[in-house]
């Protein structure tokens, strides 16, 4: 079998077989397939795409290429969560203990933030002294033990998907829908769940940016699950505006907590019920939503989703306190009141805009491994569709110095446009994508 | 200037500039532009193609690579000739010092041949010490005095095209128009020439199996040559079937003498006489084609074009016996009479077929730098629209061994096909290309 056969056959727009796709996967770790070869062969796939066979191959052997994590020690059905990433998304800090409380275990593994979109792991980084590294057994023996951890993904879980990711990154083939799909459920797979819940983000601030694309990426990922034999639900849910008020690390944590403690926003609590209720039901811990969605409103309002969350910061070694007490939380040295020069209606507040401001004011990192402030932010007083007089603060922007905060103040500044009449009412859940 | 961003924009079917175009080139030469970057872009330039101006800055910064002769010392407009690459295309042996003869001065460098087509710097390697690289200052002190030379390109000629098209072969990226052609022309144009005659293969024994690829290069390749301040014009010719009766090495020489004695198979002749009043309107010899034409027929039928060949492979060392005594080329230790089973017109006769067998036979080279066998071949004694009777020759292969033999005797079966009308006679010149 030849590197140069593989490229030219996904050039003319033919299915790979599962061989070529093993030879290629194989070839890549072991050194014998040139990252040249990859990287041709990557782009032939941005243009000519994979089938859904293809797709569940090149899954199959990323998800081969290391480790597995064996969750078959623990009892109930494993559920876990993606979401392929936006703006402000504190879900995983508030779905987590939420279904844990119901007693749905959940044993997450989740990822640092890149670019404009930020990662559960940098967030709970806020609690001093929590251990985000777990072996494998103290993984395992914590879920038993409390029915809930939310750790950092291991090293050796899927290398292929982190060489190809590398690859992706530096020859512009990040965002094809089969490379996507088949990155996010290796993983998933990888990490030893049994039913998975997918969060697909549409719109500016996402990787999806039209609907369409984020539907067509809905389907391939479920495909892709139930072809592995998990059941898998995705949601496909708008990322045009950031989710909540607060976008950054510190500031997302106290949200999400407010969120657990019945104040949460409009939309983060509305995703939050609508994921969660999909969680219960593949976790077989109601059979219907109504009963799913009540099971979650109950855990809020009784005080155990945000008790839950508490004991595992606790038990992962983590101070606690600030849960009570969010005045615990770092502060940025520098904070700054952005007045809207404008009246009328928000007729929209680009969550691209907000992150890569956000970025700049340094609540995330350009490049991986760089460090994040994690007391920087944006929290958003106003969102789409609120009425604004001239002088009214927009937004409150967090900051280590002052050059970052006029770097997001120009930033942030292109996020927001006004209309006179105030703009139709947007839906934050878009669909849902499942094999019935 | 980051190659990310210039990959995303071919990607997305952008314009490269200039500048982008420059680093990408230099970046390959310097090793600052990895080659999975360099992969990736000519995966996005194959699919998305080069417009006029970025493919005449290609060639402009492939040119600007390495070395370029300087014929100025040399009188006469210097006129190149290059072809495509075909099977049986010994065009150059002929046309060369049949050119030469009328007067005009040929410096010309050539190439040795890959997978099933042939190259001039091969074929002249039947001359005993015939010396194939010359320093230049000997190169154009030979013009000077007899007004030819055909020497092996030097290499220290465009090396960004050596370096691309390495990656090209791997990368499954070699059949993309805008990189052939400035492949091509940054090679005619480093090596001096004034004014380029270029023959464009199209059909079955090329590298553009369709005509209208064939037309589309022909185009691009006239483009960069006026654009770069050189006279060009293409020829878009048929290589469905090999040209005249010999496919091979000695054996093809021998077919050139004969042609250059007046004795050439109809389209070999056609074909000669075509380019050769090309380069003689280029080269200011003649002023209309029925002038070019008739200086060419003198020089054949006066003896000149045939002793101006026997001069230069002298003046470079090599023993022309050969040219009036072909029984002293080497021959095949195996010959075999393929003798026809079906009865019948010749309907079509496979170039590609017969180029793969003359490969198998030992007369082609698979990989560059292997080494080819000069007595192996096949002699084709039927062409297209010949009549055939069951028990005819249809051809005779050489070589060196039974295997060889039986390997292309299988190959070269493949080669004919039948039928029982008379096939329409095929056109051998099918346009030409000249910007007015």
């Amino acid at each position: 079998m030849k590197m140069t056969q593989i490229i030219q056959k996904k050039r003319e727009g033919g299915a790979l077989s599962p061989e070529e796709i093993r030879f290629f996967v194989e070839g890549l770790q072991n050194g014998e397939t040139p990252d040249y070869q990859a990287a041709a062969l990557l782009m032939a796939i941005y243009f000519r795409g994979m089938n859904q066979a293809e797709t569940l191959e090149l899954t199959s052997a990323m998800l081969q290429s290391g480790d597995s994590i064996d969750l078959s020690d623990l009892s109930g059905v494993k559920v876990d969560k993606h979401s392929t990433g936006g703006v402000g998304d504190k879900t995983t800090l508030v779905l987590a203990p939420l279904v844990a409380a119901t007693g749905v275990p959940i044993a997450k593994m989740s990822g640092r933030g890149l670019g404009h979109t930020g990662g559960t792991i940098d967030k709970l980084e806020v609690f001093p002294g929590l251990t985000l590294e777990l072996p494998t057994s103290q993984f395992i023996q914590q879920v038993q033990d409390i029915g809930i951890a939310v750790v950092a993904q291991t090293q050796s879980l899927v290398p292929a998907d982190k060489q190809l990711y590398a690859l992706r990154d530096v020859t512009a083939t990040v965002g094809s829908i089969p490379l996507i799909a088949s990155s996010i459920m290796s993983k998933k797979l990888a990490s030893g769940c049994e039913a998975i819940v997918l969060d697909v983000k549409a719109g500016k601030g996402s990787f999806m940016p039209d609907e369409a694309s984020a539907f067509n990426l809905a389907n391939v990922l479920v495909e892709i699950g139930e072809g592995m034999g998990r059941r898998t639900v995705a949601v496909v849910t708008a990322m045009d505006e950031p989710l909540g008020h607060a976008v950054g690390n510190a500031i997302e944590v106290a949200e999400a907590i407010k969120t657990l403690k019945g104040e949460g926003p409009a939309d983060l609590v509305e995703l939050c019920l609508e994921l969660g209720t999909q969680m219960l039901l593949l976790g077989n811990r109601a059979n219907e939503e109504a009963e799913a969605k009540s099971l979650l409103m109950d855990a809020i309002h009784s005080g155990k989703a945000l008790a839950k969350f508490k004991e595992m910061i606790t038990r992962q070694g983590g101070d606690a306190s600030s849960v009570d007490d969010p005045s615990l939380f770092p502060t940025a040295k520098y904070t700054h009141h952005l007045k809207s020069h404008d009246e009328g209606y928000l007729s929209s507040l680009n969550a691209k805009a907000v992150g890569v401001a956000a970025m700049a004011l340094g609540a995330g990192r350009e490049t991986k491994g760089s460090p994040i402030d994690l007391a920087a932010g944006i929290y958003l007083y106003k969102k789409r569709g609120d009425k604004v007089a001239k002088g009214d603060v927009l937004a409150t922007l967090h900051a280590a110095s002052p050059q970052q905060i006029s770097e997001g103040i120009l930033q942030l500044a292109e996020a927001f446009a006004f209309s006179a009449q105030p703009p139709a009412p947007a839906k934050l859940i878009l669909g849902k994508k499942m094999i019935k």
